[in-house]
């Protein structure tokens, strides 16, 4: 297990260079640095509340070791006595309803038996959909995945339609991403190329936020928008409180509480039987709520 | 199974006059009234929004049927082919932040092995926590618990003080009240009992419901207990998707979505590592959230 010491120190190093990075970009917020120790490790969870952009975003590292519980053993179906994990999570929700929530994380996991694995993701959740901005970040992501491995980019994207999916809204959480689980390896070169994918991704997640923000910074928005936003707020609450598998394992495990679900919003909203408009920003944007969409070739069939 | 079909019309009636009795004290919100089908059944679902009083509430009548997949054997610990269920649900959330949060359920569920049992509770989520209202809530929890057997109250209170509580904040949801599951009989008489129980607490639920409306409609707040009041009803979106068993057997069970998450307040908001001022309203709340609280008796040692 002592390569987990290793990719636990550049996983630190990534989170400042995310907090940087991200507090240049909105030009007021601050992160504010928590450490906190419990009896299975410990972690900073970075937030930043108020921004000029970013009205509450946080950036958790983590570095936890534990009994690998007979829940765990269910929940991951591995035999195992003791397991280390170590890993970044983000989310960032924005003040502008233009502009999307994205959320980034990755994740290093190892059993005392001697499995480990990478895991991770990135996607995307604009309250309103603007198919341009959804094919470049596709785009992106595909350019960093293609970096790495062909086939990371077309089986990853379909994982997160999958994972990034609310059944019981009939619903994907965004446009999706990638998502990735129990990337195994079994030699060095294989574990320098997922540690280096992870790495890649963390450096890349930051730089699409920084265009996003650009581009929304000042873009008009009515209260139409707002009640909007905090409707699909109510969505992504759901989805990290029902299916989140971090979430999950997180509070199951005994981790940080404040820190796991510093990912909610600052507010959101619930409107029994909700049903917009025929043609407004709030229809298309449902309708575009949909797994196997082919973001990068997107061709929008409505003027 | 036929016994489900009496039980069944009863609880929709029941549910009619819960909605008459609230819309009365409301005097200006009334309920829309909602049938929906699906495969495993229907029911009809009553919101309430933008009330005088009530800001948004929901009274749900269900009558549901399917098979009992090896996720239900599992949840419940039972084989059978076949399940029906039935009953009333409801929570009603205050625009006043002085005034309670309230939740009432009453189920009836049966499965083709012959077993069945019934279920429900009532608990109290004061926003800000009033000794003599959780006293007072207790007491006439306990009269009609007496009226059918001596063992219910203190039993169904400790379970709904195990039962309503969030793991993961060590706090319980709110005062508590009573829970029950699983009460099985094995004769008529012992049916008539529980039923009757039953139908009891759905009238007593909108009688006590109606003394806090008068208590509270015209309560003075400021936007101090507004912004309380949103955090709260965070907590309460927490462990309605975290925990509530009816919740997640509802979704998993292909429920209506609409009419399950009805019970999710109009908003509800979320602060990192937010902590009260000293002595304020929110930090003695805070610190009666605890189990094992006897609001009979209780005296607050503080003045």
């Amino acid at each position: 297990m002592e390569k987990i010491e290793k990719i636990a120190e550049t996983y630190r190093q990534l989170q400042t260079e995310i907090c940087s990075t991200l507090e240049n970009a909105d030009g007021k917020g601050k992160f504010s640095c928590n450490p906190w120790k419990k009896e299975i490790g410990g972690g900073t969870t970075a937030v930043l509340q108020n921004g000029a952009i970013i009205e509450k975003g946080a950036v958790n590292f983590s570095f936890v070791k534990g009994k690998f519980s007979s829940r765990m053993e269910k929940l991951l179906d591995e035999k195992a006595e003791n397991y280390a994990a170590t890993g970044i999570s983000s989310i960032l929700h924005p003040e502008n309803p233009w502009m999307p929530i994205i959320h980034m994380n990755v994740r290093y996991f190892a059993l005392d038996n001697g499995i480990s694995w990478f895991g991770g993701g990135i996607d995307l959740t604009p309250h309103i959909i603007e198919p341009e901005d959804a094919s470049s970040f596709h785009r992106a992501l595909k350019e960093t995945c293609d970096r790495f491995d062909s086939h990371f980019y077309p089986g990853f994207k379909q994982w997160a339609d999958d994972y990034y999916f609310l059944p019981h809204r009939n619903e994907t959480r965004g446009v999706g991403g990638i998502f990735f689980d129990r990337l195994k390896f079994s030699n060095s070169e294989e574990f320098e190329k997922l540690f280096g994918f992870t790495v890649s991704l963390s450096q890349l997640y930051p730089a699409i936020y920084t265009e996003f923000m650009k581009k929304y910074a000042n873009h008009p928005y009515s209260q139409r928008e707002k009640r909007w936003q905090a409707l699909r707020r109510g969505r992504y609450v759901e989805f990290n409180l029902i299916h989140d598998r971090g979430t999950k394992f997180g509070l199951e495990s005994g981790g940080n509480t404040e820190s796991i679900l510093a990912s909610l919003p600052a507010n959101a909203a619930w409107e029994y039987n909700c049903t917009p408009e025929p043609d407004g920003f709030e229809e298309k944007t449902l309708k575009l709520l949909k797994k196997g969409v082919d973001w990068i070739q997107f061709k929008p069939n409505t003027k």
